[in-house]
Formats: C-alpha cells, sequence, structure tokens
C-alpha cells in the first residue's frame, strides 16, 4: 500500500517497528512449548522485570482490552468496586467487558483532562456504606491520559497512598505508559512501581508492536488468579513466545522510548504547525502524542473530510490527532496544511 | 534455538510458516484503519468467503478459545444451553471461559472418541422442559475431534439436520478443520457450509500462523450481535490487518491444505512406525494429525521421561503424539525410536 | 414489639397490611402446583391485566432489585447498556446485581431530583457508535422517583417516544409507581401502558405486603425469556401462590391506593409540620411519600442522633423521611416535635 | 380449595404449617429495621446457632436456588469449580443460576442414587492441572440427596477429610436436610457441623415454611463476602423480619423435626402400600420423604394420568411421590390405591 497517506486517527492505524517483525522473524526457529512454558517468555519476563521490578508478575495479552480487564479480575471479587474517570477507555471503550467479565461495578468519575484528583476519588472511597453499594477495591489511573495528559510522578503516588489508606489498589491503564515516561523523561519503573501502582497494564501495540500488551503485577500475593484469569480472560496465547518476543524487543535497545519520544515530537510539532489558526484552539494541552483540536461546530465536517479524522465528541466540536512511532516531519507538516485548507 | 527438538506434544509447538512470516512484512506497509477497517482486512475476508461461501460473515479473533466464545455468544442468551462432547475443547480446556462469558449452560455428553452420535444428541433435544432447565439452543461438534478422529461429511449433515428440527444451531469448532478436510479430500465448504452448519470455528494457529482464527456465521441473520460481542470478548485486535492477512496467507495456494496434509501423513507415518512395539497400542484411530498412545500404567512415567510427552488421561494410561505442518520424515522416524526405547 | 416508635427511615420499615395477611392464610388451604402452576396464580395475574391491560405479561418476584434484573435482563443483551439516573435504585442501590447478572452497562446521567428530561437522554441515543460502545436499549425511569418526585404522563410519554424512536424501550421501575398514581390521582395503567412503557417493575413490598412484586412485559414478544430468566435470577417461588395472592390483595378492593394515598398524605402533612423550622428546608418537593430535609452540616449528627433517621446525601447534608401505608397523623406530628427538637 | 386432592407431585406443593403462619403475624408489630437489622431476626440468627454452632454466620434467604448460589458464589471465584452429583438441584433444575451467577465451572459426576462417592470425587481432586481447568474449590452433595437417598455422618465425613485433604470445601445442599437428620434421629448439627461441612443451605420452604431458606458459613472467614454476594444475587429481603421469623418458628418446639419425621413416615407408608404390585418397584431405596416407582414403560403415561404425577426420567420410566409435612395416613391410602388402579 505505498503511497496510502499517513492517517492521524489513531497510533492503532501504525504498523510494526521493523525491529518488532525481526525479532518476530528470530523467535521463529524450531518448536518451542505452548501457553508460555518456553525460553523466550522467560527471557521476556526477565526484561519486563528489569524495568519494573524483580518482583512483578508478569503476564502478556493479545491486546489492551484483555490486559485491562486481567489485570482487574484478577484483584476484584464481583462484589467489588473499580473506580475510573468517566473519559477513560475502561469506561467508554470497552463495551462493557470489564462488566461483562469482571460482574462488578465501575464507578466512572467525572474529569476536566483525564486526570483523577485526590479529592473527586475521596468522596467514593468513604467508609463502608453497607451491603447496597459496591466496595471500591481499584482505582484505575490512565496513564497517559486518553486525553493525553500527564500524572506527574507525585500525582500518581498521592492517588497511591489515597488508594492504599482505604484499601484500595492502584490501577495504572498505561496503554501509553511509554508516551508519559519519555514526555517526563522518566523510567518505566517511575511511573509504576516507584509511585505506588499496584497493578499495570503496559501497552506495547500503540507503541509500534504488531499486537502485544503485558499484565504486570508488582506487589507480592496480588498475582494468585491471574494465569486463571487470563486463560478464562481468553488472553492465553499458545504459540506466546510470538507476543512475549515483541515486549522483548520493545524493551530492548531502548525501542519503548525511541518509539514514543518520536511519537511525543510529532504530536507537539503538529501542534506548534497549527498554533495561530484562528478558527482552531486546543481543547487539552499537549504534553504526549495526541493533539486534540476544538474548532467551531459549522467547521466540524469540513474538517473531518479533509483529513479522514473523527469527530472524538460532538458536543464540544473536538477531533482528536495522534502521531505515532514512525510519523514523520514531513508527514506533520503536510497534515497540518490540511487542517489549515479544511478550516479556511 | 536450533537444535531444540521437534516438540510432539502439540501442534501449538510449532512455529510459523514462511509464507504467513512473509504475508505479515508485506502487510507492514503504511498506515491502515484500525479494527478491520482496513483494505487487508476486507480481501482476507473475501477471500474466506470463497471457501465458505458468500453468505458468510466473518470476523477474526485471536485465539481459538477466543473464537468459540464468540461464535457462541453472539448466537446463544444466558438462559440457553450448549450440547458439547465431554472430550471438547469447549468443555475440558478452557478454564470456564463459556460459562463465565456466556453465563449459560454447557452440557457435556460421553462419548468414545470424542464423535457425538444422533442417539446421544437426541436424548438432549426433547421438548420444552420448563424454566427449571437451559434450552438447549446450539449443539457444538469438533471436527477434527480433540481424539484426532473425523466425522464423515454426511455425520456432520445428520448432526445439522436433528438439530434444526429442534431449532438448534449447529456449531463447528474447526480448530483443527483443515486436518479434517485434508483427510477426507474434500473442500472447507463440504465440513462445514454443505452439512448445513450454522457457525464455525475456523483455526489458523495450529495449522502454521503465527495466531489468528476466524469466526463463521454461515447463515443470514445469525451475526447480529457478532462485533460486538467480539469486542467484549476481548477478541477485535486493533492492528487487524495483521491477523486478517494470516488467515489470507492461509486460504491462498492453498497453504491450508499444504499444512494440514503434511501434519496428517506425519501422524500416520509416526503410527506406522510404531506398529508392532508390544507394550503400545493405539488409543484411537489415526485420522488426521494426533496419535494416542496407550501403554501399560507401569511404563507411562518412562514413556514421559523419554520423549517429553504429557499424560493425557491418566485414568487410561494414554498421552498424545501431534504432528505439525512442517514435521519431517526424518523427526518422526527419530521420535519412534525415542518411544521404543521408552518402552523396552 | 408494641411501643417500638415509628420509624420515618424507609417504607421498608413497615409491616403488613391485614388484608395481606388474611389472604395469606385463605391461599393457605390444601395443595397447590408448585411454580406457579396454580390458581391462585392465575387469578392474580388475571387481576393485574385489568389494572395494566390484557395484553400484559406477568411474573411475580420475591423482591425489588430481583423485579428490576428480571425485567431488564429478559429484554437486553450483554452487548447493551441500559440509561438510568445517577440516583436510581438500579444505579445505586443494587450493589452491581444488573452488572453482575445482565453482563450489560449501564449508563448512568445525573439530574437535579431524580427525574431524566429529554435532552440528556437524547444525548446518549446517537446513532450507531460502533461496537467500542455498548448500545442503548432500555431507557430506565424511576416513578415515583428516588427523590420522591413524580413524573406527569406527558413527561413519560415523551420519553416513551423519544425511546422507541431510537429502538429503545422504556422501563419503569415501579417500586412506588402506585404512590405516583395516588398522587397524580390516575389509575396504574395511565402511568404505565398508556405512556407507552414497555417494561414495568411493579411494587408491592414497600405498599404493605409482606414480599412481592411483580414484573410486567407490557408489550407482545417481549416477555419470551422471561420466564427463565426469572429462574435464573433466583426470583421463581416454589410456592408461588403466596407471592401471588399478596399481589392480588393489594389490587382488591383498592387496597394499593388506599395504602399509598395514606402514605402520600402522611409526608405531606410532616412537610407542613416542619414548614418553618429555620434551619431546615426541603431538598425536594415533597409529591409523593418522601421528604427530604437538608440542614445546616452542623446540624445533621444531632438531627439523625434524634430521629434514627441515616444521612442520605452527606455531600449535602440532606436525611430523608419517608411515610408509609399505615403511618398515623399522631406519628407524624410527634415526628416532627423529634425533629423540631434536635434541630434546636 | 377445599377439596383439593393432595398433591403428591412435590413438597413444594404443600402450604404453610399454621405454627409459621402464627408466627408471620405475631412478627406483624409496629415499624422494624429493614433489610435484617431488627430484632426478630438477631433473633432468628441465634437459634439456627443453636442449632448449628455458635460460630454460624447466618444469611437467610428467599429462595433454595439463592441459597445455593449465595453459599457456593460466596466462597469461590470464576476461576473455580464445584463438583457435585449430575442429579443434583445445582446441575439440574436451577436452569444455569450457578453459571450465570458464578460465572465458574459446575463439574458434575454421574451417580447411582444420587450420593457422591469418595472414589469418583477423588479423581477430580488431583493436584494442579494447570490454567485450561477450573481448580475445584467447593465439593457440592444433597443430603438427603434429590433421590431420596442418605448420607450416613460417616459418610459426609469421610468426603469432608477428602474435600479438606485438596484445600476443597464441602457445601451441604440441605433442602432436606432436616428430612436427613429425622430419618438418621439425628440434630442437625450431626449432619454439618460435626462432619467437618463448611457451608450449608438449610431448607425451610420444603418443610413446612411460606418461603425461607437460611445460608450457614460453619467456619470462620468464609462469609466475608457472603452479605454482599447476597444483595447482589438478589435474596436481600426488605422486610427481613418476616423470613426471619419463618426459621425461628421452624426451630422452635422441633417444628423442623415433626415436620420431616411426619413427612418421611408417610413416604415409607406409601412404599409399603405399594409392596406386591406387580408392574411396580423401587427406584430408589426410600430413606425419606420421597418415594420413585419405576413402572413399566408402557404403563408410564397412565400412571401419569391416573395420579397427576410427572415423569421424572423418561429413560428409566420413572415417577416421583413426594411426601409432605401434612401429608396424612388417609391421603396416603388413597393415593396408592390411584397408583394401583392407573397400573392395573
Amino acid at each position: 500500500m505505498p503511497g496510502v497517506a499517513r492517517l492521524f486517527t489513531s497510533d492503532n492505524a501504525s504498523g510494526v517497528h521493523p525491529e518488532v517483525l525481526a525479532a518476530l522473524e528470530r523467535a521463529n526457529v524450531g518448536d518451542a512449548a505452548a501457553y508460555g512454558g518456553d525460553a523466550v517468555t522467560a527471557r521476556a519476563v526477565a526484561r519486563v522485570r528489569r524495568h519494573f521490578g524483580e518482583e512483578a508478575e508478569v503476564l502478556f495479552t493479545f491486546g489492551g482490552t484483555g490486559a485491562n480487564v486481567v489485570a482487574l479480575a484478577a484483584v476484584t471479587r464481583p462484589t467489588d468496586a473499580v473506580l475510573c474517570a468517566a473519559s477513560s477507555h475502561l469506561w467508554k471503550d470497552e463495551c462493557a467487558a470489564p462488566e461483562r467479565f469482571l460482574a462488578a461495578k465501575l464507578l466512572p468519575i467525572e474529569t476536566a483532562d483525564g486526570r483523577l484528583d485526590p479529592e473527586s476519588v475521596r468522596r467514593h472511597l468513604v467508609a463502608e456504606r453497607g451491603v447496597h453499594q459496591s466496595r471500591p477495591r481499584v482505582l484505575s489511573i490512565t496513564q497517559a491520559t486518553e486525553w493525553g495528559t500527564l500524572y506527574r510522578a507525585e500525582e500518581m503516588a498521592a492517588l497511591a497512598e489515597l488508594a492504599h489508606a482505604h484499601d484500595v489498589l492502584l490501577h495504572v491503564d498505561g496503554a501509553r505508559l511509554a508516551n508519559a515516561a519519555a514526555a517526563l523523561d522518566v523510567p518505566l519503573a517511575a511511573l509504576s512501581r516507584d509511585v505506588g501502582a499496584d497493578v499495570v497494564s503496559f501497552g506495547g501495540t500503540k507503541n509500534g508492536l504488531l499486537g502485544a500488551e503485558a499484565v504486570l503485577f508488582l506487589r507480592p500475593g496480588l498475582a494468585h488468579d491471574a494465569p486463571r484469569v487470563r486463560k478464562q480472560a481468553m488472553q492465553l496465547a499458545s504459540k506466546m513466545r510470538f507476543l512475549a518476543v515483541q515486549i522483548e524487543a520493545l524493551l530492548t535497545d531502548d525501542l519503548w522510548l525511541r518509539n514514543a519520544g518520536r511519537a511525543n515530537a510529532m504530536a507537539a510539532r503538529l501542534a506548534d504547525r497549527l498554533a495561530g489558526v484562528p478558527t482552531l484552539d486546543l481543547a487539552q494541552p499537549v504534553e504526549t502524542n495526541a493533539v486534540f483540536l476544538r474548532v467551531a461546530p459549522d467547521r466540524l465536517a469540513a474538517l473531518c473530510a479533509g483529513t479522514g479524522l473523527a469527530v472524538w465528541d460532538p458536543e464540544s466540536s473536538i477531533v482528536r490527532c495522534v502521531a505515532s512511532f514512525d510519523t514523520t516531519q514531513e508527514e506533520v507538516d503536510a497534515f497540518a496544511e490540511r487542517v489549515r485548507t479544511a478550516l479556511v
């Protein structure tokens, strides 16, 4: 498909990084025990632990919804509740997979920018309310958020502390954790283990993999049910080595950082290129690889038609642009030009 | 991992066929709409339809358990029951994923060789039994069965007819449908559409893919809920083209047939090489790519130790050997020798 | 327990109306077919139809949460969503029973007074949003609401019309439907069948029964799965006649109206008796049998201590008082005095 | 309904014992805290503990399926399996309520007479089988069984010991535990606490109540989730006192024993009266209140027509007769005569 224009609709529209494809080929030698009992998987787990801590229990999954569901189902019971942002993927974009699989309650909390603040969380963490309400058991935050915004490490730590004080676990939906770490210029552990996160969905697919995610249990004792939960959640790959080797490649030679850093930089460039367009403003600060454009409602259709973007929030007349690991400066500049043209 | 001995434990232990890897690389050009809205996926669906009928609704999934669950969840309600063999993967090896996700009842039926016969099925399809029992809605059969045995096309047709007469759908778990078609020397449609199957899980992973399966709804109207069910079942790949292109490759230049035919032939060769070993007999006829060896209980441990095989059925002292798409004659002969040695 | 003071905490704190107890005794003659195949149940169903329409399919359940879950589970699939008020019992007070049993998504909508308005509902009923979101299938409203407020018949009709225009059903949680009908001086059908409601949970327990509710499917074809759903939802009474006869008694000689009218009148009297207390105001208009008192935060503890009431909404410093079918004027006056005393 | 003939179809066809109705009336005085926070419930719990041990956690439920589901859901996770007899109510007659609500696997085991023997259980309790299979967590037995047969105390103890040795709990479905204790002339604790049972569904409805069951957690720590599970399972009565007082009445003045003893005696009398009928034999020994008659297949229709009984097992041409707490000798004799006449 040469000649296909760069899509800025989603980082899922991009392909596979060449180093990842090469790793897949290298893993394709001879037989290997199925379901994760192989040497490649063991190696990949060891590599993940180097980044997230030696105590991490690590399970690879097919996709991001699967990772979130495995992470949460392993540590909750159906009588529990999971607190999350109303803008979270968990609440908005998983077609009730969490509800169907966990059989528990999600409690969505409104936010301005995708980031939960301690005050709004605390209101849900009041003491025992009796059997008529589900018991909060997990606080799930997304880092970077679905609005492309970031929690600073100390903000995460404050939420973890608040959660733990109420016997609640902190889950990080890290579908774009790499983008957050790249933006803040910190290691992955600095936004997970070091801030007290208990369970993490560590994303790879949006950052240059063919398709692989990892669920990390960072505190001992949490992963007891996780292997069976993964199987039951239909996330156990038979030829596991081909998931594992992708994550290994991502964590080799800083590929995660190179990819995420590039995507972030291209989003920043896009925001820069669009500065000063009169009928346009940024709906959120551009902190990672997403740029949210708010336009006048009467320009919305033209913008979508001219760029191939979809409406993100019809009420606020917002569209989302996302840069990927392999987005180029030329593509950004050409795309910015298309946006300008559509809005004239 | 050169030098790793061929594992006969499972066809999941084998790797990826080179033509499939090449197809993955070819699909990795430029951006593509996520979640299946891309040209590769459209092309793959068209190819599947050429094999299974133009009316087929086709959804790709990550894995086999996911395929079965999506297939069944799309056509059942929680008050329904699914009839299946007690030896089926659905009943035995999916860690209650069907129960958890369908919230419905599985009704296992004992068989001698993994094949359900009309008589045993009919007993479960009696008229209305009232609200205390789940209502049979799907009859699920595995072709080829988990015992490596086969239904002849007319046997499948008889089961379909019986099912339909009771307003029950026929689901075919075709994780090894290719092996069955290769063994019977018929097209894939001859063991699915042509016999009246309604829903099919068409397997690819065990037959040389990296990881991809397809769910096929062969009768109009059945797939209404299927796309959302797939999402909810955590089987919707974001970079769908990389699942789709695998299935496309499998159905190109008869790769499915070459792979399955080779695996079947190697299993037959293995059975042949083991004929006459005095402490050994075949627990089931070798019809596809599996060979079930029954040995004296006091030889079981030695056999497993000498071959790396696992006990399949401790009560009957049976082990399973499986040949793959890339098993060679030399590997079969060497393995047969290891079996003989272990049993002396 | 003579001498026990009247509790204004809940209409569930009251006992059983003497006519209902007498009916239970009358039903206790001889044997009767179990599970609803008896003459008393048939008679009760006929009586319900006289009030809600001859086309109604009627199923009795043990409790109100059970009624709601049976009503919704019978007409939804797990990929569906149910819209409801954020203040609804369904969302707030059923410990995720709907999520666990329906495996579907509840979408809570904020309201000022428990009443959904068409505008806020319409935003959720936009056209096809793809597989990442659940498909709205039911709009559930509570009549009278959990805030004691009312929908006028024309408001219900407008919501039904809006729902139907989007292929969405209207469910009425009528745990206090009798209170609403009594307040508006209309028959029960005027707030259910006549406004286009599709499914109704008709409450009895809060209105003087020992414990019985009814689920009504008012449009043909909706109840197909309902009998098995009720069984599966653990709401099928073996000695069904003793549920049925309670509902029959409630609908005999206008007992439903006498009970609900009395409760409403006593709430109105309470509001009247509390008028003019300086540190107190009504958080909602008193339209049925509940009175919501808002007090200064520093009086909240004293009020609860002095009256036995529980905090309803700690953020707004609100307590709820509920009158029952057998509340007396003297009890209201004495209670009002306790409130005044506590607030001095 | 005077003049209605005694139904021998089910102990659910009988009504309510007068002492129970009287207790209901006595409980109907004044207000009482809802949902079990009342004095009647506290008293009933205390009484249950006198029979089952002071450590028992006690939760009342509406019905028997609800009791079983609450009992099991409170102590399992969805990755677990529950072993039970293939003839158990749990497996056969609950319309997949356990599967839907537990989201776990039921593993049915065939038996000759409804009683599980250690050998058949042990085969399912083998060590770790990996993530593809659910982990056995509960062994559920029915006492008395659905075939009317009994476990002796030492047989129960042997099963408990076996279960505990594999970290598996013993659940007793005691829908007819009273009948078993009456038949064996032992206290209720002798067939529950004293044999090592962990969780018990103690039935009341079939033994003369209007409708009430109790779930008992006999070992500390097991009931942690149970109150919320009961709510989520839609088994939490708002006017709880009216369930509690029924159980209290049942355990007062040995009503449980009088009722169960009478039912057992009447079943024995029926078996005696039918002895010697040439075309009839007993399919199971008559140990409690059920009599299973096996007749020649060509007499089956006539027998059902003449007695109002339903076919229990069409394959074996068996019908079930059940005696109740208020069955009289005259009724038994008249019914035996009807059976004889039908079979001539």
